[in-house]
């Protein structure tokens, strides 16, 4: 199958930048064949016409809880243990393999409508994320979160779900796996240990929560007289390719930790302002060289998975929080929600950019949308004004998975029925009514 | 004509609150004439089925400078000085009446493509942003803004503009007219209380930008020896019904000025965050019982005039700077967003809630959508994950100015092209590319 985006407006890398041009985007099978000129013996099946239009890599949400989208907007302005104790958590205990089933497939139609095509997801029940991954032709990078103590066998079982999720994906090369150890607070260091030995030992990456809120640095100061970060690299969590999300409260020392084992940092904005766990430290962390990625976390706790709502909050609060308009610029962080989450995935070589030998992952924008006029500074224009409606196509590893803003992989009507009917089972449906 | 919203959620108020309800909304020619049980003698020549449908009350966007849409993204990620003096200025000395309507238009377009029914606004070129008002059928108040010094006869000709403006527009009772002197160092002391005393004499409201920048602090410190709010009252601009902009850096007895002479703030957060202002102290003002609304500011330091991103950025970026989940919460978010703003324009008896009696200003969103599933606490939805595509149909003074999301009363593709060919004409369009 090929289909050539002709004469469409691009944002391609040139160094460590991104420009804006007029070009064409030629695909083969899954992937990014060429750009520019037609490559000899293309043949092309079809053919989107770019006139009004922006082809862009396909954003990358390094940091989610996709099952969770059924919870969206159950349980706001909370204190977090309310938010946890009092709402999530009895969600949880009623909660069916079947409704976090429907909970990804709405977690993917939203991130797919807004231009997100990949994302990296920390869950619960196996089976159940990657099934709607393999029908909704999304990319993931998927990890059953771990939780436990090193003498606990539940532990050791869920390790075993792990692997055995994995196994029963190799079908799908969308489809990547880290092993998650939860977080500090969740997991005792031997547990940390037998995560680390094991993610060395099977060639697996790490996606752990670390520093989000002051009680959990309160929490492992007293357990274990360190910060989270030292916990983590103490365990060996980062002598494997590892993402941190969050990473709200830490010192310089954290950071140099960070810097120097490679470790991605997440920074989930609207989670940690909504959770009022405050502002990451991100231009600092700029500053430092981390590889900083962008997330939305759960929409329990966002409450959207809207990537380019993520993104201008990522632009905007650090120029509040520093007082100074030069920071984090819109060109940081269209790269931070792009190119930078390939990198944290291990998948630079795979996605991120619109390069000829990538995977086809890309979302097409309309132009002639209030959000998108004038034609400037287009990528001002995709972290400070567009809210993510402005993306018509999006095009996953070659494959046209929306179209005209329809989803054509997932029955949208079914999937918003099914999540309708889960929160009207749980009773929670007339809570605000 | 007649217009029943036929068995549809609704955001109803409720004492000081707002719940969801279905119901039935019926409108005769401009008014909502009942909510609820259909009136004697009603006769509906439009049905429209409120299945998987909310209506809200429009949003109203307190503090906006419509013209400037043709200047989204031009000027990004610059320090304010440059910002000002090196692109925005240069490009107002440019600037005809008619690209002032086309901007104008484009605004107007954006905000009704988001669910905002009603705007503030302060312009400088006379004619052109009530004619698009007039057009597309918005609710608008209109100021045109005043400069000057007590001594110079351009700020009086300005002030003979305005109400030129105000006298050409008596025919359109969707307009209403404030005087706009435009902030403390661009106006002197004299001048502003020229304009008290026209505002006085007129019965005419004030709307000012107070307080935005730690620079215009300290310029009217060492001219008055004392803060922009204290300047302002002692000039009389508070003797009539006043909306103030930004007040981000005010002190607790600035406060007790605001709340003693009942001004409305008006808080701008993308702007306030964009320009490097930082975060006014919206939580300490609600206690204070000062009546706070929302404005985007204009485009060219937002960069979108979106109230549901304001929205959102105002129910999170406080609980951010306070470190709490708890406060300003969804529920008194969508009131600053609607009844609020209604307040500060003197229109409480006319817009700004769904009730009996008050003008059909209504957005209608469609709950099929990711954002808005599952449906349980709809008004989080509409702070934390609507991004006001939502938006389906909008109804402004009891005409539908939007259906299906087209833009009934304005061409939309005509402004999109309009706007790009004064880019082009400015040479502005290559900037980034
Ligand atoms: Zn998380
Ligand atoms: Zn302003």
């Amino acid at each position: 199958m090929g289909i050539v985006l002709k004469n469409i407006l691009a944002v391609l890398p040139e160094g460590h930048q991104d420009v804006v041009k007029e070009t064409n985007i030629y695909i083969e099978d899954s992937r990014i064949v060429a750009i520019g000129t037609k490559p000899a013996g293309f043949v092309a099946d079809k053919v989107i016409d770019g006139k009004d239009r922006l082809a862009i890599p396909g954003l990358i949400n390094c940091h989610t809880h996709s099952y969770m989208s059924f919870m969206r907007n159950v349980a706001d302005d909370l204190s977090f243990m309310d938010w946890l104790f009092g709402t999530i958590d009895p969600i949880e205990q009623q909660m069916t393999d079947e409704d976090t089933y429907w909970g990804a497939c709405l977690a993917i139609i939203e991130m797919m409508k807004s231009g997100t095509t990949c994302f990296n997801d920390m869950q619960m029940n196996i089976h159940q994320t990657t099934k709607a991954v393999k029908e909704s032709g999304m990319r993931a990078v998927i990890c059953r979160g771990l939780v436990g103590s090193g003498d606990d066998e539940a532990g050791q079982i869920r390790l075993k779900q792990a692997y055995e999720e994995r196994d029963a994906a190799k079908d799908c090369d969308r489809l990547t796996f880290m092993l998650g150890p939860h977080a500090p607070y969740t997991c005792d260091d031997a547990y940390m240990r037998i995560v680390s030995e094991e993610a060395k030992k099977n060639h697996m990456g790490i996606h752990v929560h670390l520093s989000e809120s002051e009680s959990e640095i309160q929490q492992i100061k007293e357990k274990y007289g360190m910060s989270p970060i030292e916990m983590a690299v103490q365990n060996g969590l980062f002598d494997v390719p590892a993402i941190a999300a969050h990473c709200v409260q830490i010192t310089e020392s954290d950071m140099d930790i960070l810097k120097k084992k490679n470790v991605s940092v997440v920074t989930n904005p609207a989670s940690n302002m909504k959770l009022g766990n405050g502002f990451a430290p991100v231009p600092a962390m700029i500053e430092k060289g981390i590889n900083v990625c962008l997330g939305t976390d759960g929409a329990a706790s966002n409450n959207s998975l809207n990537m380019f709502h993520e993104l201008s909050l990522l632009t905007l609060i650090h120029k509040g929080v520093k007082k100074t308009p030069q920071c984090v610029s819109a060109k940081e962080g269209f790269r931070i929600a792009t190119i930078n989450g390939a990198k944290a995935l291990g998948l630079e070589q795979e996605t991120g950019s619109l390069e000829a030998g990538k995977k086809a992952d890309i979302a097409i924008l309309n132009l002639n949308t209030p959000s998108l006029t004038p034609r400037n500074n287009l990528i001002a224009g995709l972290s400070y004004s567009a809210n993510g409606s402005e993306v018509e196509t999006v095009i996953i590893d070659g494959k046209i998975t929306m179209e005209n803003r329809k989803v054509l992989t997932l029955d949208e009507d079914m999937v918003y029925k099914k999540v309708n009917d889960i929160i009207v089972r749980m009773g929670l449906d007339k809570k605000e009514y």
